[in-house]
């Protein structure tokens, strides 16, 4: 039985020092493996943005795709995939970051969005935050405008609330 | 409107030369942008699935995800993501297998399923069939019981159907 978001920890693996040592890994394999542990999190995330009139759902490849594409379902408005380099085959925006060991860089349609549409930002998991300014930028330089952004899991000690405090967070599950 | 499944081809963009010389991709991304598109093609799968009474949907990344996830909420199952090699961060197994250009390798978690769990695979197209030839084993080599396949759409020139005359296939368009 799940009676509150607390007890989704259940369903999310700690895996110690992976991809790094000293790092804590959370698998939600698990959980997305577990119908009433993920649509009770869906749920919730889809509960929580009806009032936000979102437009359109952009999630981040690979794990945002889980998470953005039944909540785009659930809140009736079309997909958008901002894919990693080299994996879209049209007219497209390209933004590169640093990450903690390296770069990435994302990329998006041009045509993704109408102008001003409301975008709703996804992915499974915030951890530093600097994936999700990425893509923020992103979404603004096809002409979509962030409304909010939305995670299953929130890692609040890496302190991504802190470079995202311009916009609105929803998640279900926090770790401290 | 969308009145037939013929409609939804004015959603998807032939990319003539894309990767390579000679190929017509078949980009998805204008469909799953489109709430009314996407939707419809989804529900038609969930209405054919409904009989198989499958136990949980795995689709391959990245873009099997968008169209899988979905899939498992409408029909009430988990999700299993297989993912390329090096993703998955607990015990896992590996296949790797043949492209046309180099190889792929991709990977499975070992407790994906429970033993024989009837397992509906996803991806977003059909082609020549290898990489859905590689889930299944992956699939199988962890205890899954593969019941049947599903695509938003099947690229009948390439004869995927042909590898895979042992399976059920579930789709919403075809390219002859």
């Amino acid at each position: 039985m799940i009676e509150s978001p607390e007890d989704l920890k259940r369903f999310i693996r700690d895996i110690q020092d992976y991809p790094v040592k000293g790092v804590i890994f959370r698998d939600l394999t698990p959980l997305f493996g577990n119908y009433e542990a993920f649509s009770y999190a869906l749920n919730i995330l889809a509960n929580k943005l009806i009032d936000e009139k979102i437009d359109k759902v952009a999630a981040i490849e690979a794990r945002g795709f889980i998470v953005g594409a039944p909540l785009a379902s659930a809140l009736k408005v079309g997909f958008v995939p901002i894919r990693k380099g080299g994996k879209l085959p049209w007219k497209k925006k390209s933004m590169t970051y640093e990450l903690e060991y390296g770069k990435e860089t994302i990329e998006i349609h041009e045509d993704a969005f109408n102008r001003g549409e409301k975008v709703l930002l996804v992915d499974d998991l915030l951890a530093t935050g600097g994936t999700t300014l990425a893509a923020i930028n992103l979404i603004e330089s096809v002409g979509g405008r962030v409304q909010a952004l939305a995670y299953l899991v929130v890692l609040n000690y890496l302190n991504g609330r802190d470079r995202l405090k311009d916009y609105r967070i929803y998640n279900v599950v926090d770790y401290y």
